[in-house]
């Protein structure tokens, strides 16, 4: 019981989002789409084919639109309220009548989906964005100033953000947004967006040096050389002995 | 694209499974069904109608199973790999000549299903296991002694035990598990049998009075008089507010 579209089986009624954060000019962003014609945005979306798994279709919809593989991805919650599908009714109007008549086949759009939402970590600098067919525009917007969503998308972000900073010191994810190398208050400018709030600068200092999970390395010259800071690397092998030693 | 059974349109592709946990003697339990004149267990699942939320698909099926209403469940994870197709093939066609002719249609079991996560903490005292049509038995498990199980279910009472476990301060949950009042020690050993570890009592103790979450009641008089414990009572207010205050 697969829709075929383009050739490929696809299960009928189910999606994936990909919510995709970066991190650039001391702002975690998110990486949104807008629909052809229209000031309606999205995040990164796409179906499952009937012979691949869930969160291969969700590697594969970040792949076609960042060009990464390999990057950091979890899936976070599935969003299936009927109210989705009445919302996508009346949105799917509005879109058909702009991006329609340029021959691409919207009518899937005013389904019922079940949409199960991934977010994925990613090094704004590596990124190259490939528009699909159902867009004419991105942007990477800082998480507090996301314009008027299609669906319950807003809701999606939301959720994948609360879910981030859940996981910011269980998992240890900060280090995926930044570069191999970086300065504590680079680290701390990453903890300080996605919580949404300022830390004190040495408490900040203590709790991170304390989980013993960084290298320090030479420090980094700029010029003035007596305030140069420390470089730090993040090491895989000195977290993962953190986290198993994480207790009640 | 709906698929009609017994006078109901359900979505095709879609599932919910409820891992229900309660506890008891000391232990954290796991609510299983055995199929028909099988060896092989379940959690609860069942199927998503076209017009019902996919939150209240879950609660549907709690209900069916327990008879309870409005207690906590948790959507925790969506399991759709391509492979649980594969083993439904081939536990069908056992399952099929079991109890397919019993007049039970037992068709669907070999579908490809993308199955959503929820687990339910219930007090144990209140159930009323009712069977479905598929199923002779249930047994409240413990949670270290699961026997073999239908397709990925193993994995997905794994999985609902991790999050309760990520869950438990995070949200307080360990006091759904509970009567109205209990004592501390009855507290620990709800951590203790999640944790599946033992806790250090006094450590404990200084830990859970140090949320101010709990209110606490007279003894308990159970005779000898001078060893009688205290009760305590959960405060839904008190929590909130050490939630709102828990910081990086």
């Amino acid at each position: 019981m697969t829709k075929e579209y383009s050739g490929v089986n696809w299960l009928p009624h189910i999606s994936v989002d990909c919510v995709i954060f970066g991190f650039h000019e001391n702002q975690l962003k998110v990486l949104l789409l807008k629909f052809k014609n229209t000031d309606v945005w999205s995040v990164s979306g796409g179906f499952v084919k009937s012979n691949e798994d869930i969160d291969q279709a969700a590697s594969r919809v970040l792949f076609e639109r960042t060009g990464l593989k390999d990057i950091y991805l979890e899936q976070f919650y599935t969003f299936g309220d009927v109210k989705r599908n009445h919302d996508a009714i009346q949105q799917h109007a509005k879109i058909q009548e702009k991006i329609g008549d340029s021959g691409v086949d919207t009518s899937f759009l005013s389904d019922r989906y079940i949409s199960i939402g991934y977010y994925a970590l990613v090094d704004f600098s590596k990124v190259k964005v490939s528009l699909g067919q159902m867009s004419d525009k991105f942007s990477w917007n800082d998480i507090y100033d996301i314009p008027p969503m299609f669906l319950d998308h807003r809701a999606i972000i939301d959720r994948a953000l609360e879910r981030l900073r859940w996981s910011l010191d269980q998992k240890l994810l900060a280090f995926n947004l930044l570069a191999e190398t970086f300065t504590m208050s680079e680290l701390q400018q990453v903890y300080e967006t996605i919580l949404g709030k300022k830390l004190v600068r040495t408490n900040f200092q203590r709790k991170i040096l304390s989980m013993d999970i960084l290298v320090r390395l030479e420090k980094r010259y700029l010029g003035g050389a007596h305030k140069a800071p420390y470089l730090y690397r993040f090491d895989a092998k000195k977290a993962k002995a953190y986290l198993s030693e994480v207790e009640l």
